[in-house]
């Protein structure tokens, strides 16, 4: 968009965001916006019974002003700043979520969240939702670009710290807001903008995920009712941008905005753990196939080898882990669990998985080999038996990743099992055949109230 | 506390916030906690009529669940997280509040917000609110000295950074948490500081105030509940200090606590201003006691001379400001008004004042003359008239710095004219009288109730 080289990134970000127009929006571009949503209903169903969302969820819902807005696979109701929060740290809660590269910001929690809520307090059809979400991740994880890789580096979570500027981007676009509203609640986001990567694995980062979605509604509605900020909330020299990173690189927050769109690099997990570990998963999983892994078999395992980049073991050789939430980013869990069970679904990372005696067992027999030639999505597992046989798997690429990445009717079967393991009475079906249809309907509440529990 | 010397920061703070004995805090450090309450109330009172506090207002009460707090000088009540906000927001709304030395932070603003939110759901005697709000303040004060001055220098505005902090350990004391409980409020509060120097001047800014309160109280409930964070929140490998800052100093967080008291180097504004320009309306006003500045004669007045310290000239030399906020900052604007209307108040930098045509011919007789030799907190102010006859007057701190604190009844005059400015119906006196005896208060609710409108 060269007319926009003369203004600063707010200004382009936010004019981009008040005069894009749903017919420019590619088809391709909607049906990952679509695909994104389903992602989003079936990683938050699932977290219906946790019990740290619960200790959330009873001071939150003592703050909450009304009913008008869903929360995901619950009975009881909330008002849409409550709703935007406990939705989106369910969304994230077992970090099951989409994932966006390289930025690594899951962002359909914070804005899917803030913009259902919204939709429930002042309804809009489903086009203006999918257009408003879809413009709110492009925020999101633009500013994620532009802040990269010295803000994650630095210890910035950045699903938080980006997500509340795309939630604000989002509802001030369903808000009909003009380009100067949408900088001043670019403004409001950037002094709400919160999260660190020290508290992975706790309870409080959920915190700030939950800020991301409510505080990012709560900016574009105090925009909307006039209040100010500066011209240049990003770029300024005090701007969030040049704060929160080193080297920012502003130019990324315009650069063919309308033409390329990030969510196009959007990915959705297929087992909930650390992205680093799904090739492990994929390989483990075309291994118990054969007999010799099968039941008690897997005793005459002597050695189970991991010959990836190094990466992979610098992130993963977590021995003797004591949690689920630990074991997400185990190796030796996910490997033991995953060849004993010949699954690794949310059950196969749970504090009952870890106590199981097999599968430590198991965990301790694994060694790690370092290939510096390897690329970091490809791995070879190669199971060494005590009679000096063995069976080799080498991936490429996992599923779930940008080359392989998770089918349409793969999404469906994770909503369903999500579901499930949740325990939400929701219509699978229905809510699947609502998202599907989601850029047609009438009011985009009626979607989000298909999975109330 | 040499023993503690093995204990990383966050435990440090946690177990004195936890174990400090009332008995133990010294009468001068007691009587600096009151007197910044007063200077609390008296600036709070003040924004009632803000406009832009309205605006915000009229969105947060639409999300409050209750009445059980009181909103300084509105009959209107809400719930506490709502009242932390707009409270914290009112208190700064003027940058008129205290000021805390060397951070420069303003502390009260938003710990005694959250702790009167707090008092009013959860009845505590006025000994234990003093005693949490002087630990809230010194949290604040101290994990703000372990930042400055690379937190600052970034952009970083410290009020809210280190308020939300300030409120959650004080909220913590009040709710009588045990330390590991007090660690998890300082992990919630990690992720939620935010707030940027870019935002000064607007709207923006003010939801970081509001914040810092709320969700300093908000950690605090968290951690009560049960909600986890890490062991090391503050000082990390990637907790607040290192994220946030680029040399952080993490031992002043413990060196000397229960010692030294932050709370000592807190000062109160005479004038509603930016600080470096208060020697310099001292002076002014000094100079009103001569008949030639009086009246019609300063269109006498050919120039006003400002020789002060280099910093003094970068800060302030900001001719023709449009609006009251701006006036703040600008010497030109600051002499003009205290040298014709032999006030500085808050009236004197309204929008009002900054369009008083004669206001802005006599802002434009200033002239700055460098001098690297004085101090920071000197100034020679010099008014030469057209007959060659000029005035002088030095100052070499101003009132209300830590060289000459304002008195007590300095203080109490503040508030009175404040309360008066403002609008609202307060008994002054009785609020006077309630603060300076809120160590015996049965309840410290009551006496925010007495500021209620």
């Amino acid at each position: 968009m060269a007319e926009m080289t003369d203004l600063s990134a707010s200004a382009v970000l936010a004019n981009f965001a008040a005069s894009s127009v749903w017919d420019d929006v590619p088809a391709a571009v909607r049906h990952e916006g679509r695909r994104a949503v389903l992602n989003f209903f079936a990683v938050t169903l699932a977290a219906v019974r946790d019990p740290m969302l619960a200790t959330m969820e009873r001071i939150y819902v003592k703050f909450s002003s009304g009913e008008q807005a869903t929360l995901i696979g619950r009975k009881q109701r909330s008002d849409p700043l409550t709703a935007a929060a406990i939705n989106a740290m369910a969304a994230n809660i077992h970090d099951f979520d989409d994932t966006h590269h390289p930025t690594i910001i899951h962002p359909s929690a914070p804005v899917a969240s803030a913009l259902f809520a919204l939709a429930e307090a002042r309804p809009m059809r489903g086009e203006q939702w999918l257009h408003a979400f879809l413009i709110g991740v492009e925020a999101a994880c633009r500013i994620g670009r532009a802040l990269s890789p010295g803000h994650y580096t630095r210890g910035w979570h950045v699903t938080s710290t980006c997500g509340v500027f795309g939630a604000a981007v989002g509802a001030a676009c369903a808000l009909n807001l003009d380009a100067s509203r949408i900088v001043a609640a670019l403004g409001c986001a950037a002094v709400q903008a919160g999260g660190l990567v020290e508290m992975l694995g706790t309870g409080a980062k959920s915190v700030s995920v939950g800020n991301a979605a409510r505080n990012g509604l709560l900016s574009a509605l105090l925009a909307a009712e006039g209040l100010d900020g500066p011209a240049q909330p990003l770029e300024g020299v005090r701007g969030y941008l040049r704060v929160a990173a080193d080297a920012p690189d502003v130019n990324l927050i315009g650069a063919g905005l309308g033409t390329h769109w990030e969510i196009i690099n959007n990915t959705y997990k297929p087992y909930p753990c650390g992205v680093v570990l799904n090739p492990v998963i994929d390989a483990c999983l075309a291994l118990t196939a054969d007999r010799r892994i099968a039941k008690g078999a897997w005793r005459a395992i002597k050695h189970v080898e991991l010959m990836g980049h190094p990466l992979l073991r610098q992130r993963t050789d977590r021995p003797g882990v004591g949690t689920g939430r630990q074991s997400q980013v185990s190796a030796q869990h996910a490997v033991a669990v995953t060849l004993l069970r010949g699954r690794a679904g949310l059950a196969e990372f749970s504090d009952e998985a870890v106590a199981d005696p097999d599968v430590q067992e198991l965990g301790q027999k694994l060694k790690f080999v370092d290939d510096d030639t390897c690329p970091v999505d490809a791995v070879w597992v190669t199971i060494l038996f005590g009679d000096g046989t063995s069976l080799q798997h080498r991936v490429e690429a996992a599923r779930g990743s940008l080359a392989r990445p998770l089918q349409d009717v793969e999404l469906e079967k994770k909503l369903r099992e999500l579901c499930r393991y949740g325990g939400a009475r929701v219509q699978s079906a229905h809510l699947i055949d609502a998202v599907w249809a989601l850029e047609a309907a009438e009011d985009a509440g009626a979607v989000i109230r298909l999975a109330s529990g």
